[in-house]
């Protein structure tokens, strides 16, 4: 039996584990101190009313024979992928087919599952600094002719196209995990025109779209022609808290087509197959969100989310820290001082401030000499946090 | 953008969604007509108490701030696995460690994916007939080299040792599906101790354990050695009626090494990198499953289902038909009448009696000539539907 030989070309641990790792050591050796946590992108507000009242009632209706519901369809019941047409797409004048849209526990599994219906040989593009899974799983699937794509403070952390050579899938994620920053429509526009210039493909992971305050695209079939180039990852997991929930869903369009072959059927495919579908209860959860108090409660939930962003950009931009992201966006990529290396500033802040951030070097090696920082906690820690970095690392220091 | 063409060698539609569309556009057809499905595996009986009162539990801790669980531990929360380990294993005599044990969203992601941890060139061996994911799996990863293990009459629906080549992974489920058949330890042993000597990989699907009433072996590791050969998946799916709510695990061993290296780090990387846990209350779901009521409750529910399995086959069998599986198992795998093909009955028998069944050449070419029917219905309708049976393709006929 042979292994996979690919896997020992990964770094042995996730990104996540190891900071996770390292804070829980930490406080082992200190129990005494308080930890504040703004690593993981994990949120700490509760399930909104609509949500849990929705959950109940699904959970009820699993009890009782004549309501009960075995396994789902495996792409998601039309009743939430009616509601994701109708205001995820529709809403925004997109027109998406509900046979285009597929359900699933959360956009990590479909971004990184999605590398098994294109070949082995293609060239890839991945922004660097980037979220670790679109690497990894290519690494794992044998995909080494990677083309990265540096995102420094100098082009104002927007990948640019790639003038030498072509890539055949490019990884896309806006707003950014870890920068923060947002595409216009102007570039995402660029970058649709060279895909299909070019024949390749986007994958556009917009996890992020609910903390979009001014007119950046939310979805990238908002730029004409991206239905014939791109796959969307949506998630429920920071527009309505679901982290612990796992939900979230993949638009393949049928007009995506390469080879001659249109997309849609080979993820219909590999999902009928490799998936089973998701807990009736995450559904009807799911479909909650879209309700009239389901919105406004998750709004309300984003916007204090985004106090938590503003107050962490403010404060440590007032104390002469370079920060980026934090509009549009739960992230604060914040620049280490002193020149400290990420994993240097990681440890000392848990040393000196008990804080937690994700070392921007984790995310590739132009996120070298930054943090980031996440907006998901509890205000008054948040506030906490930025006040002890203030305390040992700001101005008046 | 090249795809991955070894899905063009798919057959376009998954067997159990072709059933389904068939059972639809006849019903479509024919509204007045009561159809009864013995053909997908699924559970009928609602989920039982312990469960249900579990699950509110864990929704209420969802709704508020301080019991609020975001991201679970990929690999799953310790008191899951604590009651995996305890009442799958030690209860058993067996030796297995919570950091052995993969909580997921279900055997059939876990059986899917699992071949993302061994190079594409490896010589796999499948049983025929076949649940279709191992094999479409399989050849959507570009393994091709594929021995079938022929299960029929003749051998008892046993797979039997291949004389000619060496598979590097076998793939056995026990007791099986779709043939209803149980291995023996003594069988069981002979597979352990040939892929130990050869140095092969066992995957073994034991999904269907808890209809397990005889001293049939209930996890492979029950065999000296099977640590070192082999990969376990679980289920929740039909120990409890889980179908609509998704769980299972994946036992793989520290001691399963190959190529010098334990496939356990390389299942945790994987797990890690492509998924994100299993729903908070889906997890206390399968905990409680554990707990006193839980298990009595369940294991009625189970009761209930094998009284099905009997009516079908004592049925059948007094008819005349040649019937196979039902003890120790959810499935009676019965040959066609008059010399018909799976298919041909197939469209009969829903045609003449309303019923649905599973047509085994959809398993394989060894399940020409048979179908499969399930226990997993209403008594009272189960009944119904092999009586309509017997009237029309009853010995008096």
């Amino acid at each position: 039996m042979k292994i996979n030989e690919n896997f020992l070309k990964l770094e042995s641990s996730y990104l996540f584990s190891t900071v996770a790792k390292k804070q829980k050591e930490y406080q082992e050796k200190h129990p005494d101190k308080e930890v504040i946590r703004l690593s993981i992108g994990d949120v700490t507000k509760p399930l909104v009313p609509a949500v849990i009242s929705a959950m109940h009632k699904a959970v009820d209706e699993m009890a009782d024979e004549s309501t009960f519901r075995g396994y789902p369809p495996e792409h998601g019941y039309d009743f939430i992928l009616n509601a994701i047409q109708k205001n995820d797409y529709a809403n925004l004048g997109i027109d998406i087919k509900t046979d285009e849209i597929f359900l699933s526990d959360g956009a990590k599994s479909d971004c990184g599952n999605i590398g098994d219906i294109f070949s082995v040989d293609n060239k890839v593009a991945i922004c660097d600094p980037v979220y670790p899974v679109y690497l990894d799983t290519n690494v794992m699937n044998g995909r080494t002719d990677i083309i990265y794509l540096p995102c420094t403070a100098e082009n104002g952390f927007m990948p640019q196209i790639p003038k030498d050579e072509i890539p055949d899938v490019i990884y896309l994620c806006f707003p950014n995990n870890p920068t923060g920053v947002t595409v216009s429509r102007k570039q995402l526009k660029e970058w649709v025109d060279f895909a299909l210039k070019n024949n390749s493909l986007i994958l556009y992971d917009a996890a992020y779209k609910a903390f979009i305050v001014d007119d950046s695209p939310k979805s990238i079939y908002e730029i004409d022609g991206a239905k014939k180039c791109a796959i969307e990852f949506c998630s429920f997991s920071k527009t309505a808290g679901f982290t612990g929930v796992r939900c979230g869903y993949t638009v393949v369009p049928k007009e995506l087509v390469f080879n001659g072959q249109s997309l849609n059927p080979f993820w219909a495919r590999r999902q009928a197959t490799k998936f089973n579908g998701v807990s009736y209860i995450t559904q009807r959860a799911a479909e909650a969100v879209y309700s009239e108090d389901g919105k406004k409660q998750t709004e309300d939930v984003i916007k204090y989310y985004q106090r938590n962003a503003k107050v962490i950009y403010d404060t440590l931009t007032n104390e002469g820290f370079k920060c980026f992201g934090a509009v549009n966006s739960p992230y604060v990529w914040m620049q280490t001082p002193n020149g400290m290396s990420s994993w240097e500033f990681f440890d000392d802040l848990l040393d000196n401030c008990q804080v937690v951030g994700t070392p921007g070097s984790g995310f590739g090696k132009s996120g070298e000499g930054y943090l980031r920082l996440t907006a998901f906690g509890n205000y008054e820690k948040t506030v906490e946090a930025v006040e002890r970095i203030k305390s040992v690392y700001g101005k008046d220091k």
